[in-house]
């Protein structure tokens, strides 16, 4: 696996490929690389020649109350389940490589999408995930772009993006890894104690309760939000941020649920922030 | 010459020449094309295998209050243009075929930067700018693409978007191109009276009078600026917007003349705002 650090090394790359005639594809990761993000690397490897990761803790995404400096790294271990995967170069560069001093050219969608759910409490985060996707997308020039559902905001953002910006790239979204217990896949999950472990259950328990509910005919959104809500709240260590319902597409809340909706929660567990989701009617 | 009304053949296109190992070079105008346009084809041609013009006037540089409906179009004559100079196809879409309807995903400089010079009286033309440009680039993927000194703060933005967008684009700067008696060329002197194209005079007369002042060693900008200004101000028909000097990478004023100034203005003639400027030591 090819370990590149520098944009020109990536551009001569996958030059190389495009003058074989070979298709690439992006798997866009912030590192501490778990099963979710290598279901990601094995779809892009069933569907394209070349695969290239990218392994950077986005700044821009961050706001200053964040955990960036906290956020786990191990890139070492990324470079081992990477390449166990199959993919074919990883791009790891620095902040400096990606960031002039100033930069201030900003991909943004400036509508109120980004404000619902997790835009709520983290202003800046999708106009940062535009941006470094943008960037990266230009960098690699990739035929398809693979991201996960348990971020289905950032799905659906970055989506729309593609569409407006009139990006040739395909995204394809992949389903939701979880542990052998339920527990949505996440880097942040490192940070729980093993008595917030056991109690960053409610989220997948919840999600659960809803797609028993919804797959039962209950389509009344606010019944579904109300019940997971109740579950959760149930535990001591867990903090709401949100649970709600929303058009899978534009994130504006819906009452009613139908195909493509997505139920979606933000919960603290102590101080640690976990999201997850389920789409009505599965991931399309 | 190919028509190309969709993006979809542009795509076609453009992968067909990048399979035949072609570079590409692309001339965003706005239409309604003279030799200023034309020299920038031709710049085109020299360093690219094939040439591919945009022809479109982009909506979201135009606040409600400007000339977006007055603009003048002329299509066939832009082809006849193109033709001539030997550009391969011209991509020709319709305000449908570039924004689905509520588009609000924009490429945006979020600093200073685009607010001086026309940025004063036009807040959202850069954000307009960047953003069709930046979908013509994803569109074409050129090698190098051109644009011309006459809008220095436009090349200035879309060179800086380039890099902190890290696009693998080339962005080729070319000289003003003038009438015989001066004039900068551009597709708005169609709206001057023959009182008022006389009148229009006075912008390319100071300029020259700024180079000459510069050229003979004079460095202070205001003693510049300002000798410019009552040159303008001497005309009648003339309204001044704005004649500043600043630094041409940031768009900062400047006190001290230096290589790489831009000493640049907007006036209105009349109801048409023209715009003129020079570059101290030359576009570089």
């Amino acid at each position: 696996m090819i370990i590149a650090k520098t944009v020109r090394e990536v551009r001569e790359q996958v030059a190389e490929w495009r003058r074989e005639g070979l298709s690439v594809g992006l798997v866009p990761t912030m590192g501490y690389l778990h099963e979710g993000h290598a279901s990601l690397v094995d779809r892009a490897r069933a569907m394209c020649d070349r695969v290239v990761a990218s392994d950077f803790v986005n700044p821009t995404q961050f706001a200053p109350n964040e955990d960036l400096e906290a956020y786990p790294r191990d890139f070492e271990h990324d470079c081992n389940l990477l390449e166990e995967h199959g993919c074919d170069m990883v791009f790891y560069p620095s902040v400096e490589e990606m960031y002039v001093p100033n930069a201030a050219t900003y991909v943004e969608i400036q509508d109120e999408m980004p404000k619902q759910l997790c835009g709520k409490t983290r202003p800046i985060h999708f106009r940062g995930v535009c941006t470094v996707v943008s960037k990266l997308f230009n960098i690699v020039q990739p035929d398809r772009a693979f991201f996960g559902q348990k971020d289905a905001q950032q799905l659906a953002v970055i989506r729309r993006m593609v569409r407006e910006l009139s990006y040739g790239i395909e995204i394809v979204g992949c389903p939701i890894v979880r542990e052998s217990d339920g527990l949505a896949k996440s880097s942040r999950n490192t940070y729980l104690s093993p008595e917030e472990r056991t109690a960053a259950l409610v989220l997948s328990k919840a999600v659960f309760r809803g797609e028993e509910l919804v797959g039962s005919g209950v389509v009344d959104a606010k019944r579904v939000v109300d019940e997971m809500t109740a579950l959760i709240s149930a535990e001591p260590l867990a903090r709401i941020d949100y649970v709600s319902a929303v058009d899978g597409v534009t994130m504006q809340p819906v009452e009613v649920i139908t195909d493509g909706t997505l139920v979606a929660m933000a919960v603290y567990i102590g101080k640690t922030r976990l999201i997850d989701n389920f789409i009505a009617g599965g991931l399309k």
